[in-house]
């Protein structure tokens, strides 16, 4: 088994710089030189020795992981990435919970975390009230909050990480109105997140800037927190085929997220519409999934890699350095084009 | 915050009776008691004190689980599941790793938990050979093994908890028969697990069953196994475009999971194919995608909800009495029709 000299010796470094890589402190770190500790972790497979590590630092190497829920391939997918990095960059594992969105749950599991002896963790929520979250958080959890920004006007100790939710329905809504579409929804469940809030802000600037904000509608559907995978999309597929019989259907529609796009668009074609020709549909997430859609869907990417590293870093700076002041940190999405947005056609 | 008491009163049953039930032991408990047992549980929101129970038993209240990839959402679904209960009836916690069927992950994964106390470990995996599953059951821990069954001719001394595959491929196969298709194909990756292996035997034998032995073929792509969710649906949209252009085209194709079936289905599209009317897809594990699908996909369901439920039963049970015996439970697959299978039409 390779020892922390052994990593040091082959990237040319000090065991102190090796040390202080495994530890998150690489902030005033030379990229270059970062980038060989790294490499040379991964070709000697080193892994630190984590009952002395707990010993030394006093709490133990887990990071707390909470979902809305694991059967969500969104979820999925940044929990994986977040697993996959904590564990071969610093030797942590991953305790993980599905919460639905539920502040009693959420709150439990805080409660569990500490009792387990682990100090870092990141929630997966965006309920727009997070004072049980700073709560826990002035108990001596490190906490990272992804996907919602820090509220406006209240000091925080808790970082947050997330994509720009404003930004992400304000391309898809623009991408809409650029094919030439002027009757626009938004389907969403009934909005208690903060960024589902922001998404319906950037919708409906968007319908604004182009004068159209008279045939741009929010529809908010029953709420799905509790269940967040297939309760989502058949929502989308009930609130679809509810549109398709609507007077003045819209023209373009776009989904909360991925999943709500997807029952959209079986909606419509229950109801005898097609995807594009008749509705162009547009989702955000881009899980891998947009692509196998038939038509393939068009979607906003949120940078999800990306994301994850900084977040599992924010854990372990943290953790190293309690003093550190918290930050916001905001990723910019971008619009992937497939085929389920085609130009407008006006009706003869 | 509710104590054991208060639940056997509630109940109506002695305090021992609920910490039989909490630690597993209700094998020879009447339904009905344990019914209510666990309603009382429910009602009051009842957790167990894990640190004294810790204290107790000498393991902390935490399963591990390790699984190919977190981003699968067949995976995502039963770790959903298994953490649910393990943590609403148990109060029991899950370290979850992402392991691709690696066996040095999966090792340094057991590793990692015998250095937490943790004694309880669900493994979905399936790879042919797992002596090294069994060695980590030698070294402490209670493991039950996913989606393969015992090894035959090998005393094992861990539980195993699957599907019948050879039966899952089987009834997809047949079902293609049924509909006039004669020329067959199964699409999988390199076979390295047990299941898959046996879902090949399940498609040949009713494909000989029906005398079609000559027309039926196993293609084996390239290995995805690292990465689990989107690299499998990329080959089976590869192997259809190659399907799609030999000479004697099957009409009727089997995918060894939904992800591989959802990648035929577009890959068929792709090549200026129609299904179900030029050719016929059928997937297996019934995943809730499966009906956001164009067409919907016909598939196999495997019963996740009660397989979860037997593997943290027997985690808790034999965490709770090291003698009990281990065992192998099978359960049945069912076909869920939808629209991706049609009636074979012979070419003119």
């Amino acid at each position: 088994m390779s020892k922390i000299r052994d990593v040091a010796s082959r990237a040319g470094v000090s065991t102190s710089t090796v040390s202080n890589v495994l530890n998150g402190r690489s902030d005033r770190m030379a990229k270059e030189t970062l980038a060989r500790v790294e490499a040379a972790i991964a070709e000697l497979k080193y892994r630190p020795n984590s009952t002395a590590r707990q010993l030394k630092t006093g709490y133990t190497p887990l990071i707390g992981l909470l979902v809305p829920s694991m059967a969500n391939p969104m979820y999925g997918f940044i929990a994986r990435e977040i697993e996959t990095l904590a564990q071969e960059r610093y030797g942590f594992r991953i305790m993980i919970g599905n919460t639905y969105r539920d502040r009693d749950k959420e709150t439990r599991f805080f409660d569990d975390l500490l009792a387990h002896g682990v100090r870092g963790v990141i929630i997966i929520s965006s309920l727009v009230d997070e004072q049980h979250v700073e709560a826990a958080a002035a108990r001596g959890l490190v906490v990272v909050s992804y996907d919602r920004r820090a509220t406006p006007g209240v000091k925080s100790i808790i970082d947050h990480v997330t994509v720009d939710s404003f930004e992400s329905a304000r391309l898809a809504t623009q991408h809409l109105i650029a094919h030439g579409h002027t009757r626009l929804a938004f389907v969403t469940p009934v909005g208690r997140t903060m960024s589902r809030n922001e998404k319906i802000s950037g919708f409906l600037a968007a319908a604004k800037n182009a004068g159209l904000e008279g045939s741009a509608q929010v529809i908010e559907g029953i709420p799905v927190d509790e269940y967040g995978d297939s309760m989502m999309s058949e929502l989308g597929r009930m609130q679809a085929s509810l549109l398709a019989k609507s007077p003045l259907r819209p023209t373009g529609v776009v989904g909360v997220n991925d999943l709500m796009a997807f029952g959209l668009m079986a909606g419509f074609r229950d109801a005898g519409l097609s995807v594009p020709e008749d509705v162009s549909v547009i989702g955000i997430d881009n899980v891998f999934l947009s692509t196998l859609m038939h038509p393939a869907m068009t979607s906003v990417r949120l940078p999800v890699p990306e994301m994850a590293q900084v977040m599992v870093e924010r854990v372990m700076a943290r953790l190293a350095d309690p003093a550190l002041p918290t930050a916001e940190f905001i990723f910019q999405p971008s619009l992937m084009e497939r085929d389920s947005v085609t130009t407008c056609k006006p009706k003869k």
